[in-house]
């Protein structure tokens, strides 16, 4: 049976590079970079080729690279070290209604912690207003957070503007940006954007798992989360993981290597995609997309009324078509409404019919293809039974 | 030239089970465990399989099991998350003056938030005072933490003796034990132990780096350091780091397989090793090792009258021999100075002429005996200079 893995959002599958570089740490260079010896300085050349890497996507200083165990943990240290390093500059703090849990969740934290926290709503697109954001940022507002790519329904944030406003209204509001969706699909330069922060993880773009960085403008005040043997100038503590690192290295490296050609190739796919599913009755695609299958390249959220969104992941799985209903971080939880799709206004029918297709660069028109014939078969006998 | 690799308290090299574990997750099985499709089923099934591995070796319920980015993580949360969730009962905490930067790091950030913490002094050889832990236990104590084997001595702490004290003088009273250096070098119960959280790092045991667990007894109240998509039971968000996972599953397994023999093989090492240098004039062995061999079996710190650690260091690694000066984890810093070897008293000559040598049980006789004639050989030349 042939197989369409189009969950590249939730994870990827390490590409081979990384893979090779992963078992040369593990197995050959396996010192700990905070050893003295020659095995412990061939750990610490690994490290500093990777944040070379990945500082050359980003035009920005290996030194403002900081390496996490994940996006999570990254997002959890962009707004908790910062809000507490800054606390006395003020304490008000802006997001958005749309952002992953690894946002909402410290922000909820960091309510308790005192901190008066705005959460700005979207469009139907499910795109921030600009002249909103204006509206709620205050002298008193010490950090703006903001996704690049929503990880549900593929939108774009206008970061660089909502950055210029920010900037320009309060020039010392830091603006930290989740980009996990966007890192490896979008070109993010963070000095010419405006961008302090940016968390990226490196599981969605061929890397490892447990692996992610923070990019810190060397002008932040941060406090670190995990504290301990002061590895990473003591920003961020504990032997340095580097096979995780050098293999984050290599999938930055490769995701900004024929960048036009891969970003073409996914668009391509995305239009392919809606092309296929456009003569479909009773669908709607959610999101940017909608309009000139316009938003993130990777990323299609389409609503299938009268068909649950559970069961057709599964009708798919049986087909060996591998897709997501809501994001897989929070598919796992009780509730499987998405929140996301009921903030861009769904409406209630569609909110458990809604499922989730990305790409990645390694993925084929003939997935693609093979994808589209099982929705047509499969869609409308599923609507047979739910009707009956 | 041959190598002797006597630095694995810094970190081992992996195993090939681990490593052929780490390559099937990343490139077949790279599934995220929160999608609900086969790939996250089978993803989900190999961190199933890595908890229960981890909880056989301790008598644990695998619900107990947290997977962490490594000891650090999981000493820092341990730490911050139980006081943070115990505050209402007390605002006491008791740790040791020989605890690793991820303890006392940790610990200084909860006395800025108003903790009060108490540094017990050691012995000697490294070793707390039962006596001196109890007459500072009061009923505003909600957390001890002690660690198993001290990283820099090799000194075995009395953590079961000290768990009966508290728990009988304080049953409320929380006991964490960093058991870093310890397991796979012991046998560790915590439930018949009485120790409520245990630290553990993968990198240590010949698992991946970036890996680690917490074992939290399922009657702690503990608060989450990590927040946002709900992994793990809440108690530790981010995308599951399946390979990390359940490479450290192998690790875990293999580390008590042939338990015995292993231990016995170290053991007789750190024995031939020390009968090795018994003729050498002026070193001290430092810690419970100078009486019979005893403490850890793995670890052996030496103190060589006259001569620099890091000269000595220099000139070994020379001769393909990696050993230590101080912990690797506090190598990078500024201060070379240990301060367990302060803080058991070492005379202020010896304190930058001490250094570690740690075996693996993969440590070879030969590279104990080859270590050896390069000990003999370079200790009176670096001496000679020295002394002129």
């Amino acid at each position: 049976m042939m197989e369409a893995y189009l969950d590249n959002s939730a994870t990827t599958r390490c590409s081979k590079a990384v893979t090779d570089m992963v078992v040369r740490t593990m197995t050959e260079d396996y010192g700990n970079p905070s050893s003295r010896h020659l095995k412990g300085v061939q750990a610490e050349k690994y490290l500093k080729t990777a944040r070379e890497e990945i500082a050359k996507t980003l035009k920005v200083s290996e030194k403002e690279i900081f390496f996490t165990s994940g996006g999570t943990e990254s997002n959890n240290w962009a707004l908790i070290g910062a809000a507490m390093a800054n606390r006395r500059a003020g304490n008000h703090l802006i997001t958005t209604a749309v952002e992953h849990a690894a946002v909402l969740q410290p922000m909820a934290f960091l309510e308790e912690m005192g901190f008066r926290v705005t959460y700005l709503p979207v469009d139907s697109k499910g795109c921030v207003r600009l002249e909103e954001l204006k509206e709620v940022l205050s002298p008193e507002t010490i950090l703006v957070s903001m996704m690049y790519v929503n990880n549900e329904v593929g939108t774009v944030e206008p970061v660089e503007e909502a950055a210029r406003m920010i900037h320009e209204k309060n020039p010392k509001t830091l603006l930290h940006v989740d980009a996990i969706q966007a890192y490896g699909k979008y070109r993010i330069y963070p000095k010419k954007m405006g961008i302090d922060m940016l968390s990226v993880s490196g599981h969605k773009i061929h890397g490892p798992k447990g692996t992610g960085f923070l990019y810190v403008n060397e002008k932040v005040k941060i406090k670190p989360l995990i504290l301990g043997g002061g590895q990473q100038k003591g920003m961020r503590s504990g032997t340095d993981n580097v096979p995780g690192a050098a293999g984050l290295g290599v999938a930055a490296r490769e995701a900004y290597t024929d960048f036009a050609a891969k970003t073409e190739h996914m668009q391509n796919l995305k239009e392919r995609f809606l092309k296929g599913v456009s003569d479909m009755t009773d669908i709607t695609v959610q999101g940017q997309a909608a309009e000139n299958a316009a938003g993130a390249p990777h990323i299609v959220s389409i609503s299938f009324r009268g068909v649950r969104s559970e069961v057709l992941l599964h009708a798919l799985e049986d087909k060996g078509v591998y897709i997501s209903s809501g994001s897989a971080c929070s598919s796992n939880k009780k509730l499987p409404v998405s929140s996301v799709l009921k903030e861009i206004g769904v409406e209630k029918d569609l909110l458990e019919s809604t499922v989730r297709f990305s790409f990645s660069s390694g993925t084929t028109s003939e997935e693609i293809d093979y994808c589209l014939a099982q929705l047509h078969e499969i869609v409308p006998v599923l609507r047979r039974y739910t009707r009956h």
